[in-house]
């Protein structure tokens, strides 16, 4: 058998402390060695002792100066995410990066040009691609199953909007909540998104408005192979976290539902009652988050292509950023109007 | 028992054939006394002896004429709604008038203002939102079961492309088709649309293209209310009739799944297969077609409001007319713009 | 066009109104020109009138006596069904009959063999047969898409027990309700019952058992092919008229779920809720009312074989005396041993 | 931190290496120290040395004369169980015994005993009781959801016959695969089975009836609480795994439907298409299988009672035995006529 592969995860917030136990539990050619937290305390240091973590740093460098290490999971803040990477792409780390590299797109350009410099391996943390259920309508797709494809539906809905303080740095809706479903419709249809046009408002809370974001959008896409697609986004679904995509083409259509914890239907004289969607990402998403650790590692140990490249981090933020600009400007903006 | 409502009907192609049948075989206190039929021929006269129908008319004016005759139905060529509207009101008859009135906003103008003068009972053939669905979501939404509406939704698909022919006079897909959309997402809101954004291809057929038209839409709204909503149309779903509607608010949904003729669902090695939706409209709608009628018969009778007024039939032609606007010139098109 | 056929209707209850409407209704070539009923009075009178009915009787001999009636629809108490289907058949009129043809073996054989003599049209009111789920679920195994059947189920549930008062004379349970049942599985399977076992109680009301019969029941069954069955019944399903198939064979299964007035699905943070089934079989099966007349006047017209004969009258009582047996005796019950 | 639990798995069959996979993956505090198999080979060597487990017997008496074991996983073949069961109680060891216990009652009276008299925790792999679906109808039921239970109904089809060797020495269908299926009435019901009939026949394949067992039946229940119930098996559902249950009482009913893959729906001019259940027991079950686990270690640790019994590891085996009887003498079996 192989030598192991070490594992740095950097950012232990919900999101690396979930990774580093799914490598843990999972995957046993893969070897959690160092944890790193700008914010490290007891309370990580034990945790990391239980999972048998051998490093528990403040400082990331100290991960990336570990030649032992092969590969970085970058989970900290987003403002430090292209730093990062440049800097692990330097120290020659494969990097798991999560979403978004940035919301500036000159940084995402130097981040991606040291990662094809150093020839490291790379991958974007949109995990939802590994989702049993749109990876299946993706399947279905390529298949041609809808035949060419029309129309691309996301119903992308959160069971609660975050603090205002959150908001406020954000980047905003579009590039914070919508860059999944951005990443999605590209999935989908295999197709780049050419025109957006951002139809928003603030309904949920009008703290969302004071803090220069809304919470309630209709995005209208077009795609370069002629398709036309739609994102609704909201903040609050009172009835938890829903997440629906339907595509339609000249074949046919697909359509899912949601998720839930269980199928049970109880009818009474009151009605017919069933479960709510499950409630949030953590919960929604728990198999595709493992999903694409397994193809991250799998193309770090047998040298293939990562499943979600530099390209697939950079388009849904140009994206966000002319969504952002249609909703400002009242009109329909080009993608190319932001990438000049 | 009061005298029975003796009723002319105005052209005898589909609609025009089953809103007579349903009026013979539902309406015990309602007599289809006479209809009229530019082209009328043999098969017409047969087909209204059977249903015991006294007089059969090659030109319209001779139910006008009839002192005897309380009402009529309208359901002609489009382009002649407006003038016999005009003309019915004058002599004094209640009015069911199929959609649209006109496509020319001064002809609309011109044929209400004579309903209103005539004092008349005017209703418009909207009838989907009689259907079971629809009508279940409005209430419930009227109800307040999901608060303050946030997003609204509507999926209308035809299963089937008209011909070319008809294509090039039916005044475009916004008018012909989306029409009904633009009415139910009214309906569904309680509110006026104040700006549309189109994004349109030609996906189907190049043919429709040629015609001038686009057979693939999506067509986001923004409401006086401060909704938003969004409509997507294709004129070939492979499946069949495709007619859904989702109302998403603050606390809360709403969607409905298309009608089915049976709900059998065979289970194989090969898969789970159900029916398809019900094939088209006048499957679809079967109920909705004898809902609409017993209420303006109900009106008339009664002297009761018809639940589609003249606004009603205004108001979704303004909006298709902003439609094709903002499609042509490829920006958002206010309401205002049209009315002006 | 041919000349009409001429009905008379005996019975005026629910069951006789109804197909006396469906009648007048829909079908053109079909005259309700008498109705009678033992209980005749005003509102009756009123109603027959209004329908434009000729006549109107206190005793059903009149229509019998009607050399112009070419059919009879026996709707009146089920212990009359029998004597008026013998004197019918002698009449040489075509008789719709309610089911049950009686409770009596002998009184079902002797109306039969009546009807056979005279050599008249015979079809027993079984009209779940016509429903469109079940007759889907028939068409689907005929065509051998669950292969040989193995397992049949169906689930019947009442929405209310019905008076203590009509309990007692019903007959009981089985050949109450669950003859229905016993028609729909040899209707699935195409295949004779040879025995039966019933595990029953009294768990809905008491005053049921005091009455002498049972309220919830759970009867197994054996085919002539070889296939196993299970029925379950309850007089009261809290949530409505629960009315669903199953059947499962070589090559897989076929289920069907109950109709709902309309697909509504409302999410709220208290869960998902959407529309109870159908009320009862007035609304749940109102449109297999009218298909089984349309077969019973097609087979008049036409000459041809009626789709429910004597013979689909005569087994669901002899199953539904065997389930009895079986419940009194605490074991299988063989259908031959009620035959002989 | 308290000091892990050492635990040895008895039997490495597919059960067993499940078992052992899910405590090295998921248990921080249970350590696998040794496993034990008759059959002990290079692959299952392999198989531990790669999740770190320290000893590899071929005599699982080395486990239970280690003094550091605290807990045994019996997942050997159902003869040794019983046998096993009474040496590791003796040598205090805690026990999670695969079911069934035996299937001759006086042994399973004896492992009882042994156990009770060592007063170490016992817990039977009932792992259904643990299901998401399942556990969710047993809380609406004790929760009053239903009011007082009627009728409850399970269906239970695997997806593909066992072979004719396994089905030779199984037990037959009752005690080998229903069993599970007593269990699971029991748990919803919360009531004990009284008495059983079993309709049953050999309709998947000959050779299962050749080798003296059915493969298709029907048991119906009578329970303590005056409810009644009803099972249906096969032993090839062509569709897949089939696993639903429903229980209905005075103020409802519940259902549950089958797990799948996904939810893409796939509507096409040829129908619509949904995904199949979940192939077998180890991916429908996969949650299950791990929750028994967490309730065993958490009752080891904490000094709890286990959530399933030695009563409940008998019962279903009583019921096994008078379903059997029942199908041989074709007449309804008290379970008190096994007891004596």
């Amino acid at each position: 058998m192989s030598k192991k592969i070490n594992v740095g995860v950097i950012g232990t917030g919900r999101i690396g402390k979930m990774h580093t136990k799914n490598i843990v539990n999972n995957f046993i050619n893969v070897n959690v060695k160092s944890v790193a937290d700008i914010f490290v305390n007891d309370e990580i240091r034990e945790w990391a002792a239980n999972l048998g973590i051998e490093n528990v740093y403040k400082d990331y460098k100290e991960i990336l100066n570990d030649s032992e290490i092969d590969a970085v999971l970058i989970c900290s803040s987003t403002d430090t995410h292209s730093q990062i990477t440049i800097e692990a792409a330097n120290a020659g780390k494969h990097i798991f990066c999560e979403k978004p590299i940035d919301y500036d797109i000159e940084r995402i350009d130097a981040a991606l040009d040291a990662v094809k410099e150093a020839g490291v391996k790379f991958q974007v943390g949109f995990n939802r691609r590994f989702d049993h259920n749109f990876k299946q309508v993706r399947d279905l797709v390529e298949e041609g199953k809808v035949g060419d494809v029309h129309i691309v539906k996301v119903t992308s809905r959160d069971p609660e909007a975050p603090p205002i303080d959150y908001v406020k740095v954000s980047g905003g809706i579009f590039l914070d909540m919508t860059i999944h479903d951005f990443d999605m419709v590209r999935y989908l249809t295999g197709s780049e998104v050419e025109e957006v046009y951002t139809n928003a408002a603030v309904l949920v809370d009008p703290a969302i408005g004071e803090a220069g974001d809304v919470d309630t959008a209709i995005i209208t896409l077009k795609f370069a192979n002629g398709a036309i697609g739609v994102i609704d986004n909201s903040r609050k679904a009172a009835y938890g976290y829903d997440q629906r995509v339907e595509v339609f083409g000249s074949k046919g259509g697909i359509t899912v539902s949601n998720d839930t914890n269980n199928s049970a239907v109880l009818s009474t004289e009151g009605g017919v009652f069933s479960e709510k969607p499950k409630y949030f990402f953590i919960e929604r998403y728990k198999d595709s988050f493992l999903t694409e650790l397994t193809d991250f590692f799998d193309a770090v140990e047998n040298d293939k292509e990562t499943p979600v490249q530099g390209i697939d981090g950079l388009k849904p933020v140009l994206i966000g950023l002319a969504a952002t600009k249609s909703y400002k400007e009242g009109r329909p903006v080009k993608i190319s109007e932001i990438e000049l």
